[in-house]
């Protein structure tokens, strides 16, 4: 059983207003095991309004149509639907006399526009609403579902929770839906594609997406099944499978990002942590502080951006830098163990490269970047050119750092 | 002329990942007149996505989708929309070597899956991606303009803005839009309603629109006229008023953002700039370092998160953080003075504070923070108390020290 959603008002297309229902709908849905298949947002306009209705009803088993079910002209969403449906809108008699009697109780008199917010579709059956004049409203035919909601989320959200999740859970016929995601740093996508294509490709449930940034590759698998237990199963197995194609890489199953990872990593093990950027420019030191409690494992990091401070506050020899550049593996490695003896703590890193757009050379491009790890976690460099702009390779350098400190910190292989 | 957005795939569907290029690139096409009358998000299915292809070009003239242009086996973007327009892909033999030599570049093979990234529309025309290896491509059919563009905003944004804008534009004729903003750092968005409202609320044309988001405050002119000098007409006499309810508080009108216009009121006078950061951890130094040739005006920071690295590497006295405590006005100012002057730079900057969840007390609350400034732009701090959670808190204390530092090398009042 799959859903589809339909958010409606010509002002949620202009900006910098943005749609919020969706969101709501596609969390509510999933948390019952329905997956969204597709979100629509279309302008009050009667003609594409149908055509919506008609798209989702072909394909979705569930549609959810939110807002336009105002006294207005443009609230065209009751006949668009009943169009689509290709049934009839009656006003019903008692809706009508509850609006009229809504009013008169705060001392107004009803609008003869308001008299068609009492259309009810053919065997369809009203949503109360108490925070508004607008009823929700829901019909079945063949085999489809179709509800109308109050675009306005303090109207919507409790019309949903209270009347219409009941409705969806009883044809949800107890299918369970579960997901996970497994997190991989310093990959490319393609190259995780390609380890893992084989493995999932073998299984239909769960079903498998690939969402790859710079620095970061998430599997996202969801299973559908009978019960919980059958739908953990499910996962499982192909979890299992996919880290023997990944081995050691990846670093998250539980939702988890890469900082909190490698914070816990540090506290649980009792390392502290200095660190030394160049080219990433306290991004690391940043990312790292994000977490709460950073100071456990954070005791101080240092941006050295010019050739003198690297000397100054990082004991970097100045005839290291003359000979192999402040670009180069030998400083790397002299800025990690530098800040680690002066800040006295068990890991020191050093990062050193060329973020762009100027400054690069034939044999050091722009993208160059060079990571050094000092100290209890071992002492190791690595070289990586990293494509994109400035502020994209100052980030996969960072997590390159963050990857290899996990990796050196559970005694994994560079 | 009209516009429908298709965002695709799945994880677009799963929450909490929500849709924003459909709001980047509606306002866009609203700057140049073009109203878009519908927005669809579908997930990575050749049907479903195939048919969105199809009921967009039955009611829209120009229809963009964004994303599936990848190369794994769920992008099928390409194919969808070829189908849709019943015309044929062909693999282009140039850009697949452009795309080879991009992979060499970084010292990588071309995995056989990224081949499919060169299918190019027949009768159509790549959109160069100096950001990523999908290219974009666009092909006009019966009076329909239809363009496929990479998912990633950091990819898609600059395509929209040097390529597809041009295309738009020869086709939107007559009417001119045009759009100013601008932007005000380090008040809130009902303190520059309150100066604002009364101006903007006589203007009809243009219209303005205010946005706020922690630490930053954005005004959006539009104006709408039959002539570029119109439409700039009305737009400067807007921003004249603007400019005079808010006396030396507008930093950028020009599209600049606050690190940018530091950046080069340093370069421009010769500032050189040491940062001292406890609570912001690197994020300061990481958001200037993003300006391009940062490394004119950035000598170095440091993060002292520990009272040990404040002394060590700083000078601050230990007594005075015993006497007032590590977040203080006075460990702000000795911070700001101690960087700078073991840097030899001009201008030193202090900021300390409790960035939370924990750490608070009655006197001294989660998210007070001081910024200290020292040297040749002044000797100045400001005590603050931010309202919201860890990095909002980072955040706003990170431009509370760029909006000092801007208004110390003007001259201006704190």
């Amino acid at each position: 059983m799959r859903a589809e959603l339909i958010a409606i008002g010509s002002e949620l297309l202009i900006p910098p207003r943005s749609e919020t229902n969706g969101t709501f709908l596609t969390s509510r849905l999933r948390d019952i095991g329905i997956p969204v298949i597709a979100r629509v947002i279309v302008a009050d306009d009667l003609e594409a309004l149908t055509q919506a209705f008609r798209n989702a009803l072909a394909r979705a088993e569930i549609v959810i149509a939110t807002g336009g079910l105002g006294p207005t002209e443009d609230d065209l969403t009751r006949e668009a639907a009943a169009a689509a449906l290709g049934i009839g809108l009656q006003r019903d008699a008692g809706y009508l006399e509850a609006l009229a009697a809504r009013f008169s109780r705060y001392g107004r008199t009803m609008a003869k526009v308001n008299e068609k917010q009492a259309d009810l579709f053919e065997g369809g059956a009203f949503l109360k609403n108490p925070r508004g004049s607008a009823p929700g409203q829901y019909v079945e035919r063949g085999g489809r579902l179709l509800v109308l909601l109050p675009g306005p989320p303090v109207e919507m959200e409790p019309m949903f929770d209270s009347e219409v999740l009941a409705l969806l859970r009883s044809r949800a016929g107890g299918r369970v839906l579960r997901r996970r995601v497994l997190k991989i740093a310093s990959m490319s996508e393609s190259d995780v594609e390609q380890a893992v294509a084989p493995v999932y490709k073998t299984f239909q449930n769960p079903q498998t997406t690939i969402l790859g940034s710079p620095g970061q590759v998430e599997l996202h698998l969801v299973a559908e099944a009978a019960s919980e237990s059958e739908a953990a199963e499910r996962i499982e197995s192909l979890a299992t499978c996919l880290r023997e194609a990944l081995p050691t890489r990846i670093y998250s199953e539980d939702g988890r990002d890469l900082t909190q990872v490698v914070a816990e990593l540090l506290v649980e093990r009792g390392h502290v942590l200095a660190l030394a950027e160049s080219c990433t420019a306290g991004l690391l030191a940043s990312r790292l502080a994000s977490v709460p409690g950073a100071s456990r494992f954070l005791d101080r990091g240092v941006v050295t951006y010019s050739n003198r401070a690297k000397v100054e506050m990082l004991g970097v020899d100045e005839a290291l830098i003359a000979r192999h550049g402040a670009v180069s593996e030998e400083v790397a490695r002299a800025m990690a163990e530098g800040v680690r003896q002066r800040a006295g703590t068990a890991v020191g890193i050093g990062i050193t490269g060329i973020a762009g757009p100027d400054g690069g050379t034939p044999e050091k491009p722009v993208g160059l970047v060079y990571v050094a790890l000092a100290g209890s976690a071992g002492d190791r460099v690595r070289r990586a050119v990293f494509p994109g702009e400035r502020d994209r390779v100052r980030f996969q350098a960072s997590q390159l750092a963050l990857e290899m400190l996990r990796r050196g910190l559970l005694g994994l292989a560079p």
